[in-house]
C-alpha cells in the first residue's frame, strides 16, 4: 500500500468517499464505490446503492460509456465474480475493454477472496490491491466480520455521565446527553443492519428504537435512502415480559429473542417473530442469536440496552466496539454502573484501544474497542 | 480587548509566552511576563523566575536600557505600585521613560486594583488593559483566586478507568495510567503551591507525594527551576494514623492538618507542623485548611486521595478544576467508585464543564470544572 503512486491513493481516497454515501442503505451488501479514470481524467464515478440494484463499477461504467476502453478502474472491494442478483463485475468491466483495475481489498469471504481479480488478470487486464486498505475496511466492519466469521460486527452504545454512571440507584434516568448526541445515536441505528434492546429498556423507557430520518442530522439524499430502509429491530426478552401493545411492537414488524417458543403464533399474528434461542444458563443464547442474523444478512448491530443486557454481551466477549456518550456531570457513587460487569482482580480488567474522541454538542463521544489478549 | 490591534496582541502573547516559563518556580508570586517594544522592535524581554528577585519589568528594561526610552511595555500583570520585597515596577518604568504601558490584566487584588496603571497615567504614560485577559487569567488561577477570595485554586487529581472506577472493591490497585501520565501529574505537582493527601492515600500506596525533577519531562531550565521549589505536601489525618517512620514523612517536612493538637511537639521534633482544625462533623475542617493554606501564600492546591477525600472537596463545594486520567480499560461495575458522592435524585447531579480532553500517552486526560448553578 505505501507503494501505491500517488494518483492510485488520490482516485481510491474519491471511490471510499462515494462509497461512504451507500452507509445507511447498502444492508445487507457492502458499500463500494468506483471511480474510472482515462489518462489523468476521472470519466466514471459510482457507487451502490441498495440491494438488488447496480453495483458501483455498473454505475461508473455507464457513466464512462466508451471512454471506459483502455482506463483503469478504481473499486473499494474487488469486483465480484459470481452471478448474485446481478451480473458479475469483473466480467462488466472486461467487456467496457478496462485496462487496469486498483481494489483497496480482496472479498473478505476467504473461500472467493482474490478470484475477481484473477479473473481480470487471466483476461490480460493490470490488477492491483491494497490501495487505501485499512479505509476501505474501516467502511464495512460489519460484511467483513459476516464474511470472515459468520458473526455481525457488535457495537454497544451507552450514555453515560463522566464517572461512568447511566442513571440513579432508584433507577431514575432521563436523557443526560444533548441534541447532537441523540442524532449521532439515530444515525448510529440508521447505519446498522440491526438495533438490538432488552426488555427492561423497551418496559422502563418505552423505547421503539426506530430510526427518524428527521432527527439525522443529514442532507435530503441520505435522509432519503435511511428512511427508505429501517434496520430491524430486535427485542431480548426471555420471558415475553414486552405486551404487544407496548410501543416498541407498535412501532412496526419486529423480531423477539426468547427463551421458550410457546407464544409464536400470538407474535406472528401481530407481526412478529419469535425466535427461541435459549441457552444453558436460562438466559437468551446471545451469540447463538448473533450467528441467526449474520445468516439473515445482518452486517452491524447496534446494542442499546441496559447495564444487565450490555454487560451480557461484554461478558461473553461479544463486543467489537462501545460507543460512550459522554455528558459533563457526576451522577455520583450510588448511581447505577456503566455495565453490570463483575471483577474481583485488577488482572481481569478489560483493555479497551480508545479509537477515537470527540466533541458532540455539549457532550462527547468516546469510541473503544476491546483489545483482544 | 477585542479592540486591541494586532501589533499589541501580538507582542502580549509573547509577555505570556515568558511568562509560562515561571510556571514551576514563582511561588507566591503570580507568573508575570514582559516585552519592551520600540518602533516595532523588541528591545527587551523579561519574566519573573522567583519570589524576592527581580519582576519581569525589572529584567526587561535591564536589557532594553536607554533603548527603554519612548517604548511600549507589555506586561501580562499590571505593574505593582506598592513596595514589596522589590521596589515598584510602576517606579521603574516611569524612571526608564517608557511612553506607554499595555497590560493583560489589572491586579487581582480588588483593593489595588488599577493603582498602578493610575499612577503611570497620572504621570503622563499611555495606559491600556485587557490584551489577551482571559490567557492571563488562565495562568495565575490560583494567585487570582487567592487574591479575590483568600482562597487557593484546588485542583483535584484522579486515575480512573473508562467505567470512572479508580481500583478493585477489595481495594487492589496499581497504577493504570502509563508514563506520560505519570510525568503529567508530576508537573501539576510540581506547578503546584501545595501538594495534599491523605492518610488512607499515604498508608495503603505508601505515597510521598514528592516532585522528582528526572520524570518531570521538562526542559533542563525549567526542571531546575522546580527542582528548586519544593511544594508543601499536607496530610490530612484527622486521628493521626500516619506513622511518623512512614515514607511520606520520611521525604521532607510537612504540615499535617489533624482534629486534636495533642501531638504537636511529637511532630514538631520529627521537623513537621501540626494544625488543629476540627469541624463539627469530627473530621479536619477542609474550607478553614484552604483558607489557612492562602494565607500562607498557596496559590494552587493539588488534591491527590482516594474517592473518601475527593468525595469530601466535592460535597463541599471546593473543588475549582477535576485532572481526570483515563485509562483505556473497564475495571468493572464492582470496582471502586472514583468519588466518595451519594446523590439520590437527577437533580442533584453535578454539571461539569469540560474545558479540555487530550491524549497523554496511551491514556487520555479530561479536565473538567464544575458548573456554578
Amino acid at each position: 500500500m505505501s507503494d501505491a503512486p500517488v494518483d492510485d491513493i488520490r482516485h481510491m481516497a474519491r471511490a471510499l468517499q462515494l462509497a461512504r454515501r451507500g452507509l445507511y442503505s447498502t444492508h445487507p451488501n457492502p458499500r463500494v464505490g468506483c471511480v474510472i479514470v482515462r489518462e489523468g481524467e476521472v470519466v466514471g464515478e459510482g457507487w451502490h446503492l441498495r440491494a438488488g440494484e447496480p453495483h458501483a463499477e455498473v454505475h461508473a461504467l455507464r457513466q464512462a460509456g466508451e471512454r471506459a476502453r483502455g482506463a483503469t478502474a478504481y473499486v473499494t472491494l474487488e469486483p465480484c465474480s459470481h452471478h448474485g442478483r446481478t451480473p458479475p463485475c469483473a466480467d462488466a468491466l472486461l467487456q467496457a475493454g478496462v485496462a487496469r483495475v486498483v481494489a483497496a481489498m480482496q472479498d473478505p469471504n476467504p473461500q472467493v477472496a482474490g478470484q475477481g481479480l484473477q479473473r481480470l488478470a487471466a483476461a490480460g487486464v493490470a490488477v492491483a490491491s491494497g490501495v487505501l486498505e485499512a479505509e476501505a475496511r474501516a467502511l464495512n466492519p460489519g460484511f467483513i466480520k459476516r464474511m470472515e466469521q459468520g458473526l455481525p460486527y457488535v457495537r454497544v452504545k451507552l450514555a453515560m455521565s463522566l464517572d461512568g454512571r447511566t442513571a440513579m440507584a432508584s433507577g431514575e434516568s432521563q436523557w443526560i446527553t444533548g441534541p447532537a448526541a441523540r442524532a449521532a445515536v439515530q444515525r448510529l441505528r440508521a447505519r446498522s443492519s440491526v438495533v438490538l434492546s432488552g426488555a427492561d429498556t423497551v418496559l422502563t423507557d418505552a423505547a421503539r428504537l426506530t430510526v427518524r430520518p428527521d432527527e439525522l442530522g443529514l442532507d435530503a439524499e441520505q435522509a432519503a435512502l435511511a428512511a427508505g430502509r429501517a434496520p430491524l429491530r430486535v427485542l431480548i426478552d426471555g420471558h415475553l415480559r414486552v405486551p404487544l401493545d407496548a410501543p416498541f411492537f407498535q412501532a412496526g414488524a419486529a423480531l423477539v429473542a426468547s427463551t421458550g417458543a410457546a407464544a409464536s403464533e400470538r407474535y406472528a399474528a401481530a407481526g412478529h417473530e419469535l425466535l427461541t434461542l435459549g441457552g444453558d444458563d436460562g438466559h437468551v443464547d446471545l451469540r447463538a442469536l448473533l450467528v441467526e442474523l449474520a445468516a439473515r444478512g445482518a452486517n452491524e448491530v447496534l446494542v442499546e440496552a441496559g447495564a444487565q443486557l450490555a454487560g451480557a454481551f461484554a461478558r461473553q466477549g461479544l463486543v467489537d466496539e462501545y460507543q460512550l456518550f459522554v455528558a459533563a456531570c457526576f451522577l455520583g457513587s450510588s448511581a447505577r454502573p456503566l455495565l453490570e460487569l463483575p471483577l474481583e482482580r485488577m488482572a481481569e480488567a478489560r483493555a479497551l484501544k480508545i479509537a477515537d474522541i470527540r466533541a458532540v454538542g455539549d457532550d462527547w463521544l468516546i469510541v473503544a474497542r476491546p483489545v483482544t489478549r
